[in-house]
Parts: C-alpha cells; sequence; structure tokens
C-alpha cells in the first residue's frame, strides 16, 4: 500500500509546529517505512542547522552541561534542539534511576526541544535513525541541534562526529578505566571541555589534557589531519566549565560558534559535509541492509542461516551469498 | 591474484601452536581478504570451544577479574584464550596509560593466549573481526574463548552477546551515570558478577542487582525468554567475587560451566548456537558492504555522495541505488 504523505503536517513541521515535531518523530520512530517520503523530504528542507556533537564518558558531567548550554543557546536568541542517545543522560533512560531532569528554567520553554532515543535494541539502526531525526529538527528551524552521545562504542561514536562540530567533554576524578577509554575519543574534539571545573583537581585535567592534546596529534585519524592542516586554530580549544557555579559555559558557546565560523571561512566546510555525507550512506545503507534481512528471513535467510549453524558454509561465504541474493527495498 | 594458502600454518594452528596462531592472526588484521581461505577453514575446524562474552562498564574491575579467572581455568587443566577489546584492559589500550598489566602468575604460561583488538577505526568490522579472531582460538584448541568488553555501546555489547555464556560484571560504588548505563546490559546476562565484594559497600550493590533482576524481567529481550522459558535455572547466578582477595573465582567458574552444561542438557545450546549463527552472518555482511564501499568509491560511490551531499537525494534512495549497485566480493 502506497504511502501518504501529509502535506499539511510537513507543513506544520517546517513552520517549527512543536507538537508537529513529535507527532512526525513518532511516527518516524514507530515505522520508518510508512515515514520515509515525508524524512526525504524533511532531508531536502535541511542543511542550515548547527549540528553540534556533545560526547563523553560517563561521569563527564555532560547531561548537565548540555542542559546549561541549551539556556544559553536560547539567551542568544537561537532555538535549540536537543537529541539524547546516551542511555545515562537525564533525557532518556536515565530518569527511571531516578529524578535526575535537569532542564531547570528551561522546562515549557517552546524554543527547546528535547527527544531520547533507544540505543539498546536499534540493531544496525542507531546512526540512521538519530541523523534522521536531527533533519526533522534542522528542517523544522532550529538553528542549532545537539547530539549527545556517551563517549564509549562506536556508533555512539560515530554519532558524534556525524556533526559540523564535535564537543569532547571530560572531567576531573574519573578512574583509571574511564581515562583510557577517553583518551580513544580525544582525537575526534573539535572542541573540548573540561568540566566540573569548581573541583580542585580540575586544573590538573586541564594540563593533563593539553599534554594529551600535544602528544596525541600522531594519533589523529586522516581526515581530522587534513581539516587541522587548513583551519588556522589547528589546537582544539580547552574550556574549563562549571555547571554548578555556571562557569564557562557562555565561552563554551563562543567556542563552538568559533568553529563554524572558521570551517565557513576557510571552505572546510564542504568537506565536513562530504565527510557527513558518507556517514549517512553508509549508516543508511547498514539500515537497508538490516531492513531487508528481516523482511526475508523466512525465504533467503533462513537456508543461509542453517548452512551457517552446521557450518558449512563460512560468515564469509554465507554473507557474500545473502548480499548478492537480498532484494532491497523490496517495497518501494 | 590468488591468494595461496598455507597448509603448513594451518596446521600448526590446528596443533596449538602459539607463535603460529599469533602470525595468522597477524595476518588477518593487516589484510582478512588475502586472509580468507584460511580464515573459512578455522571456521569449518571450530565450534568446540566454550566461548564466554565477560562485560561491564567502565570501572567494574573485568580486567583484573578476567586474568583471575583465566589463572582458575588454567587450573583446571583447560587452555584458555582472551581477546580483549575493551579500550580501558591493560591487555589494550589502557597499558599506555602506566602500567596496568595484571597477568601476573600467567605471564609466560603457553596454555594462556591474549589478543587485543582495536575498537576505533574498526569501521564496520568490530564484531566480523572479533568473532573470526574467536574461531581461529577456537580451532586451535583453546577450550575456552572469553570475549571482554566494555558494556556501553551498541557494538561492544552485540560482540559480548555472540557467546555461549554471557557474564556481565557490576561492582559497588560506581557514578550515576554509570549505573544508569548498567541497567541497559543485565538483560543479556547468563551470570551475574558483582566485583570488588572486599569492599563494605558490595553487599547492598548485590541486593539491588537482585531487586533489579526482580524487575527487569519485563524487559528482557524475546530471545533471553524463550531460553530463560526452557532453562530449568531461569534466574541468572550472581555471584560475588574479589580479585584482591581471590574470593569467589572458582564459584564464577563453577557457575559459566554449570550454565554450559544446562545449555547442553535441555538442547537449548541448538538455539544459541542459532542466535550466534545470525549475528555472524549480519557481522560478515555489514563487513563485506564497507569493504565493497571502499573498493568502488571512484566509481559508483562518489556520485551518489555527491549527490546527497548537494540533497538531491536523500540518504535513504543514495543506500537503496548504492546497495543495488554494489558487486559484492568482487575479487571472489
Amino acid at each position: 500500500m502506497a504511502y501518504i504523505p501529509s502535506p499539511e503536517l510537513e507543513a506544520r513541521v517546517l513552520a517549527g509546529d512543536t507538537r508537529a515535531i513529535a507527532r512526525l518523530l513518532t511516527r518516524a520512530e514507530n515505522d520508518a517505512a510508512e515515514a520515509r517520503v515525508t524524512l526525504d523530504s524533511m532531508f531536502a528542507h535541511a542543511g542550515r542547522a548547527h549540528v553540534v556533537g556533545i560526547t563523553g564518558v560517563p561521569g563527564s558531567g555532560k547531561s548537565t552541561l548540555v542542559a546549561k548550554l541549551a539556556a544559553k543557546v536560547r539567551k542568544s536568541g537561537r532555538r535549540i534542539a536537543i537529541v539524547a542517545i546516551d542511555p545515562s543522560s537525564p533525557f532518556s533512560g536515565g530518569a527511571i534511576l531516578g529524578d535526575r531532569i535537569r532542564m531547570g528554567e528551561l522546562a515549557g520553554d517552546p524554543g527547546v526541544f528535547v527527544r531520547s532515543m533507544a540505543t539498546r535494541g536499534a540493531l544496525g539502526g542507531l546512526a540512521k535513525g538519530t541523523l534522521e531525526l536531527v533533519d526533522v529538527l534542522d528542517a523544522a528551524g532550529f538553528e542549532m541541534v545537539v547530539i549527545e552521545t556517551v563517549g564509549v562504542g562506536q556508533d555512539e561514536v560515530e554519532v558524534a562526529r556525524a556533526a559540523h562540530t564535535t564537543v569532547v567533554v571530560s572531567a576531573p576524578g574519573l578512574g583509571d578505566d574511564i581515562q583510557a577509554i577517553k583518551a580513544g575519543i580525544l582525537e575526534i574534539a573539535d572542541v573540548h571541555v573540561v568540566s566540573k571545573c569548581d573541583r580542585p583537581d580540575a586544573n590538573r585535567t586541564v594540563v593533563d589534557l593539553k599534554t594529551m592534546l600535544a602528544l596525541g596529534y600522531t594519533h589523529m585519524d586522516t581526515e581530522k589531519l587534513k581539516l587541522a592542516a587548513s583551519i588556522e586554530r589547528q589546537v582544539p580549544d580547552i574550556i574549563a566549565t562549571s555547571s554548578m557555579k555556571d562557569q564557562g559555559i557562555a565561552e563554551l558557546l563562543a567556542a563552538i560558534d568559533r568553529h563554524r565560523e572558521a570551517l565557513e571561512r576557510t571552505g572546510d566546510i564542504e568537506m565536513r559535509r562530504a565527510a557527513i555525507a558518507e556517514r549517512r550512506l553508509l549508516a543508511a545503507a547498514e539500515g537497508l541492509m538490516h531492513d531487508a534481512f528481516e523482511r526475508q528471513r523466512p525465504g533467503k535467510v533462513a537456508p543461509l542461516l542453517e548452512r551457517l549453524r552446521v557450518r558449512a558454509l563460512s560468515p564469509h561465504t554465507a554473507a557474500l551469498q545473502l548480499l548478492r541474493e537480498l532484494k532491497f527495498g523490496g517495497d518501494a
């Protein structure tokens, strides 16, 4: 059955109607195939928002920071949307463990929109779903769209990188295990934050971070190196913040804005857009593959699974056969 | 150019020759396509090892626990291999931050084999690569193969589940952010560990865990529910351990062995094998798709990326076209 898009709903989303946005997002989450035409139309309308990925290890205080940042963005006259795919975020799963809603003054402000994504069970769909959600919010006219993810796990880090500006949050006083993981995500940062700078050991964290960054340029990935070569400000800003004392938040917003301006001024924004396009193409292809797998499970998939189970075929050989036999987007 | 498999290397790996194993793994990591025939042959020879996934949030002490468990497995006369894809593991990236090698008494024991996997940059390849590595170690005759992953992030959790027995490690005294993430992985456990039980607050963690498990059965995923329905011991064991005091480790090994025995006795092992086969097929298909994407980038991929970048195509439409046009395994 053909999907009948709702021009009326689309128009209301494009006009920034919060209830229409929420309804479209729910429809997309329940059945992305049904909402496909609308989602694709939203993509065509998107492209103006400043997409900011904010990531950090558990305990880095990034959720509170995001709420504080949202307040500053509002004071600058911009509308902001937050997509939380951090299971520890007060905006998503974390809230079940107790009262941790930190939105405070932002509650009820129509210029702030918050949406949480489930990270578990979104097999092959996390990145695709998140970025489609960002499209809708972008098309709806939010000047800034923040993607908040926990900085552990491949998919989560990938999503945070699919942004114009990626902020990595560090904090003083975390355990060794967490520090080691943190080291792995430092290289994706356009802007660094050391949160909880009201703590006495925060200054050491800033110094340590500077040292790691000075050493770490050898570990930078190719894309960032290319960008770094042309951006005048090669070493990312390090901003010390305290959500508790409301310090450094304006500086953080300024650094985020400065990064976007530098991308525009140097023309590097086009390289960033190309990199994001690539991530999205791969994410969408993975999503389609999983869809086709599920839809054709009784027909083409089951016999392959059985031969794989008894080791008559290797995963590689079975997968090759699968990809050649699956029909993709069969309902298109 | 056709790959010439080395029957001599294969024979030595199958005989459990540690240096041959290390060489094959390095070859596979450097160029999986070159080692393909050998890896597929290893898969055909594998299937005897007890594959154990051990996962837990950062700071849960799972790396130390794994080392202690390895010592107990050795004392039981079995050989054990450990694949660490935890960036905080002393076996992988963590070591760069200081001396954290905790293998202690196991160093130099040929019955213990440790291999670390890079988690970053393994785009689309983490699960596939890890499980192929497990095949090699399984074929080489290790009776137990442990996959150690950090329990945050979709891919990492998926890998830990691609095991016969999944152990989830909790610890007392972690922060709220981490506890919230932990809640999301409890449901994948066949065996629970509360580590650091020498701490005074450990007993509360055990009680909390029991409470969460009692509540949490509503959140179990379908596969586990099906398994739980037929396994007599429906509620997973909770084992309190102290790596420092060497307590509970024998009990943990007993619980792991008991779980495997129950799978065999009830015949549920076949359901588990089918689930693992499915995960592996999907992981291999994703890997092949990424390979094809990279190989055909100049030809078929680049024009799609360009149209996507200028929003003339949506990610969904571009991905559909991509999947229909890519040639998979072109060098086969």
